[in-house]
């Protein structure tokens, strides 16, 4: 039997619009990857009353009802009662809970409240979620034919509990299994891979095929349901081939987190080292590098030269050529990129100079032109980008410094910069 | 009389999470801001029968629908046909939208179908809202005491409909304004923040006290309704002093953007200028400081030193440092402050070193170890943090970014570094 899910999220905050719903947004997707059916997205604030009537509905309408927030001692734990209640169960206090939550204290060294202990207590009976991310646990149960779980709502919660705790539970309800991959694409818009899939993707009921479109990247998800993994994984093999083969080197990766991951694990392979100069991505690029656990492996470190004076300083850029070319031109990107090569002693070096806006440079170039640049060995290659000058500073930084993985991961593939 | 809201969203696209809710945010922002009280957000997808539901259920318990979404050609204008059909309304053809929706075709050069046409179809004697930024007009009109306003789905589209259309139109409805203030803290946990401050929020109706935590940072967000908005700005002044005059230095700003936007404006304002030194926040310091637009009048760049080598090559911190006290260590993160001052010849820097995790590092130093270091014309300071070993690399990072710009505006306002 296929299930109906609805998922709750209580939070004024939301109702305010202080915060867009992500969490709502992150379990759908995740959920549908489980071959669960989301109908229903309902917000209420912090209010008994209405938290009530939505619980009420959720109960007639869906079969798997998934609460966000609520769960804090500011708002008197509102989802964990109002759900109690509906479902005729007490809250009972949960030791277990009581003591991670004060030795998540003790470790963060922060002051814990007795209000705080109110997270510990718990619907008798329901299996208990245990936060490794925050104070207040999460939990599930089953009652009168209908699955309840409750997460926190701090997306920085919500998500790592979806994935370890709730993703496990749900995966016991559906039947059979759900395998898939992802198929990782730089370099292609989301439409235009979508026309060259269009027909295919029509076509197709298992496996199936879903393009997601997130900071000028693309996925393409590949998912199969079958009655064994192995089944799903030959259901998948043929389709994920067929792909790689339609967009070639514009993929970078299958089931791989991220271009700098990429980028990071073949350095570490070949035993390469790395290092960056930023300007106008002002250390974004450094930083997606260290979100690589073991980045350091690979990578030497970054040079941040958000002045010309630090172009000078620091990465010897020439006086004359900033005077001439002016710091956002293809000169200087290649510059920096053989000047942080020489200073950090790194086998490839990254660039990255532009106009992120909002407004134009002393040039009078336009918002969304950067030039990002790699120097190896081989010689130095620069790419010149112009990426619109709508005002999206924190989008054009993205763009920019997934381009300059894109460089490297070209380079250390043997692919041409450029198609 | 005082108005009830509901937001119905109509897409399955939500459901599979391929987008956040971005429309119901903005849209939530924006009616509160004119003294509505948004209830319910509801989420329906592409489906007859529960886009029916959900009217039905909309029309008992709010006296103010908004719909965002299914007014395109792609599903058959679902959510003009059910609201038309809730209300009991014919849907006539109106010819001003049908030339609008031809001239946009034109205008963009793109082929027009028929199917285009049904957008202009529109409920009899309701209130046309001309879009000026896509195809699908919207509408709105009022019957058995519910006012509905539907609106277009893209956000592109959305945002300027509600600015320039619904907004005007809903101006006539609310009685009285809105006004809030948002208090920004750090240093002190949400819990704790609440325990000071729950009988006050409690015995609090006009102006509310609703504090939110996030990445380790608090804000309490002050709202009063009032007939104008110097009434409003009354109200709130006392609570916003007094909640300033409770939380003394931990209050960093009223109505600012970050942590980081009060660093570089205080740089500006003075005329100072600033550079990093990054080991474990591996260029995130430096990111933040650069999202802030006009920060290359105060930041001057930062070192991105991920390795012993460079910490030595670019920082001139001494071998014998490290070797003797390790690379995390309050020596080293005193002497890559100083460093980075000297490189970058900036009044103050700042710096950070520590295990983010997943693992120890050589010496055997727990996850969540950091110190961050500021250097200054009066000296140089080091904050040691234990935030924990659990794994959550992205939030140890942020924290410690946040505790470097805490330094810089305790530093920056003359106050004490720690308390």
């Amino acid at each position: 039997m296929s299930h109906t899910v609805e998922i709750l999220s209580v939070g004024t905050e939301l109702l305010l619009g202080n915060i867009a719903n992500t969490d709502a947004q992150m379990l759908s997707q995740g959920l549908s990857e489980l071959g669960l059916n989301v109908f229903w997205h309902t917000v209420v604030g912090d209010n008994l009353q209405r938290a009530e009537e939505a619980v009420a509905l959720a109960k007639k309408r869906a079969d798997i009802i998934i609460t966000t927030g609520g769960l804090g001692p500011t708002c008197d734990d509102l989802t964990k009662n109002v759900l109690a209640e509906a479902f005729g169960k007490k809250l009972v206090f949960d030791e277990g809970s009581a003591e991670r939550i004060r030795s998540y204290f003790q470790r963060t060294g922060r002051p814990m409240t007795d209000n705080n202990l109110q997270q510990a207590m718990l619907p008798e009976g329901c299996t208990i979620l245990e936060n490794d991310w925050g104070t207040a646990p999460g939990c599930a149960f089953e009652s009168e034919g209908v699955h309840v779980i409750m997460l926190p709502g701090p997306p920085s919660e919500c998500r790592p509990m979806f994935q370890y705790r709730a993703r496990p539970y749900l995966l016991s309800l559906s039947e059979g299994v759900i395998a898939s991959h992802t198929i990782k694409l730089f370099g292609i818009g989301e439409s235009s891979m979508e026309a060259q899939l269009r027909d295919q993707m029509n076509a197709m009921s298992n496996p199936t095929l879903a393009p997601y479109a997130k900071e000028g990247e693309c996925e393409l998800r590949v998912t199969a349901k079958a009655s064994t993994d192995q089944e799903a994984q030959a259901l998948l093999k043929p389709t994920v081939e067929q792909v790689k083969k339609l967009f070639r080197d514009k993929v970078y990766g299958v089931d791989v987190p991220s271009l700098e991951h990429v980028v990071i694990e073949t350095l570490k392979t070949k035993g390469l080292t790395l290092g960056v100069a930023e300007s106008c991505t002002g250390g974004l690029i450094a930083k997606r590098l260290t979100d690589v656990p073991g980045a350091s492996h690979a990578f030497k470190g970054g040079i941040v030269s958000y002045t010309n004076e630090v172009k000078e300083r620091v990465l010897g850029v020439p006086p004359h050529m900033l005077e001439r070319y002016g710091a956002v031109s293809e000169e200087v990107a290649a510059a920096m990129a053989e000047g942080v090569r020489r200073v950090l002693d790194c086998d490839i070096a990254l660039s990255s100079t532009g106009v992120a806006g909002p407004d134009r440079d002393d040039r009078d170039n336009e918002v969304g032109t950067m030039f990002v640049a790699i120097a190896t060995p081989m010689g130095t290659h620069v790419r010149a980008l112009h990426l619109g000058n709508r005002p999206m500073r924190e989008r054009l930084r993205t763009q920019t410094a997934s381009h300059a993985f894109d460089l490297a991961r070209r380079y250390l593939s043997g692919l041409e910069y450029e198609h």
